[in-house]
């Protein structure tokens, strides 16, 4: 399923019976995980793989919660929970309600049914399995067939500056409900951090194209970047690389990125968002009337306000035409 | 509360303004538990001490897991699950189905607010605090007077030797179900654990009295006396040492105690029971109708089956006026 009507990329090395070229597509959370399932629906699973940051990860009530692995996990597993934009639909809380009631702390809301990923995660991680093997195998098991893998299997923390002082990305994001304006941007362990092995591979294999979802910039795709080796094996690739912004006029679908471009002394724009990436980009898709001016890789416009499953399937069919284009 | 008809004990050191002398009660999970929630409806909160078995704790995906300390802290506070006779009686079971379709272990059952504790507790002793300063906090989160107190705050695990060699206590009592045969048992870690110092403060100090529970005398009673200083502590503080009989007619009222007596070579009965705490006990509270032939301490008779809140309160009250003839 998903095969008919996609774009022909990838045919001929199937034909030949080597590897199939595919798809890596780097992603944050929401707005990354709407288009990995556009991608999931139009690609056979072998031709995706989705890298997740891991920036955003956490220790939390002894447990590590990975919340841009998990809602890739949920989305393309369909369970996702749409009004929360996190977690799981068919969700309960009276682990949360008896935790406050117990003195925990309860600011970063753990589901019934979610906890068991953040509980058997934290288990076997202890038990010293790689964060890659657990995410492939939890995939699996939830009928995902494309590949999502973290882009280290070693820690890297996103932590922010504000006014205040330095502080943990999710205490910020969510205790403080991404409030404190942010000044500097820290990926904390990314220089001791290695690629994820897979990840690297499938770079060297010779990928039919790099699709950086429309995520955040500053603390989604940066971090993935961060990790040493990681920028250079795509800028040496040699296939496209195609991103979509994350900005619509001027405003970001969900999240704080507009926010953060403002406090970092930048316009929040696509052409600013096409401009932390630099060179890295061969391509850049757009939404239709935005302005492109001064935005430097190949522009491809299209609609990329992502409601519906239709709107995800069209917006990558749209990616992966562009990066058919520029090959 | 609960203060209107108990015996006197106790009411000369209140008026002479000192440490009140309290009951020091050696709880396992279900049965002693009914014991110690009678004796909390007819003590006042200051004067109850129920000290904890650990010997069944256990690390289960990843949590620290205390059986007996939960089912005291339910029980007293009210919110034990009569049916199952372990966990909370409000629970649900979302965490446990899902950690199930994930691969995880399904075979020691945990509840979505049970868990809460769970978490709670593990993450609280990985940042260095004592399993007694967790347990003091949570059952006075939870509305308990009487305090409860692990035997140690040092791990000590309950491990058994079947027909296959050594398992641990959990593995045969819920995946196994209790049933292989017990031919030995061991307290892992007991000769390096301290006893509570809380525990010994209050044996130090003078108690009223010092009641066994009617618990597994093998696996609940025995783990905390194997805890060195702690049998020689009760031995020597001064106050009768008063056991009741977790055998009724040659039958445990619940659980594996006859069928260990059994296996283990001894008849199950009431004096068995007694037989195994040896010179230790002062008084011992059993069954009407059963035989005390052999039984060297006093032997106070009365109803022991615990069924309703009045039968535990009845007990109790029965105990205690052992301990106060036995003064």
């Amino acid at each position: 399923m998903g095969g008919a009507g996609r774009p022909g990329l990838g045919a001929a090395a199937r034909r030949g019976g080597g590897p199939v070229p595919v798809i890596v597509a780097l992603s944050g959370g929401i707005g990354g995980a709407k288009l990995a399932l556009g991608l999931s629906k139009v690609l056979p699973p072998e031709e995706l793989l989705v890298v997740a940051n891991t920036g955003d990860d956490f220790e939390h009530v002894g447990l590590t919660i990975c919340p841009d692995i998990d809602t890739l996990t949920y989305t393309l597993a369909g369970l996702d929970n749409p009004v929360l934009g996190w977690g799981r639909a068919d969700e309960s809380w009276a682990f949360m309600e008896t935790l406050a009631a117990l003195g925990g702390e309860d600011w970063f809301r753990l589901g019934d049914r979610d906890l068991a990923l953040h509980v058997l995660r934290t288990h076997r991680l202890r038990g010293g399995e790689p964060l890659s093997a657990i995410t492939d195998d939890l995939r699996r098991r939830l009928g995902i067939g494309a590949r999502i893998l973290p882009m280290s299997d070693d820690p890297v923390r996103t932590r922010l500056r504000g006014d205040a002082g330095w502080i943990d990305f999710q205490d910020w994001f969510v205790r403080q409900r991404a409030t404190p304006a942010v000044r500097a941007i820290e990926f904390a362990g990314a220089a001791a951090a290695r690629p994820q092995p897979g990840v690297l591979a499938a770079l060297r294999a010779g990928p039919r194209a790099v699709v950086i979802c429309p995520s955040n910039p500053f603390i989604s795709i940066e971090p993935i970047l961060a990790v040493p080796g990681m920028r250079e094996a795509i800028a040496v690739c040699g296939a496209p690389v195609v991103a979509v912004s994350p900005i619509i006029a001027g405003q970001a679908v969900k999240g704080p990125t507009a926010k953060m471009f403002s406090e970092l002394g930048m316009e929040p724009s696509a052409a600013a968002v096409a401009a932390r990436y630099g060179a890295l980009l061969d391509g850049y898709v757009m939404e239709e009337g935005d302005d492109a001016t001064g935005i430097a890789p190949h522009v491809f416009r299209t609609r990329t306000l992502m409601q519906t499953l239709d709107d995800k399937v069209a917006l990558a069919r749209a990616v992966l035409a562009a990066a058919e284009a520029l090959r």
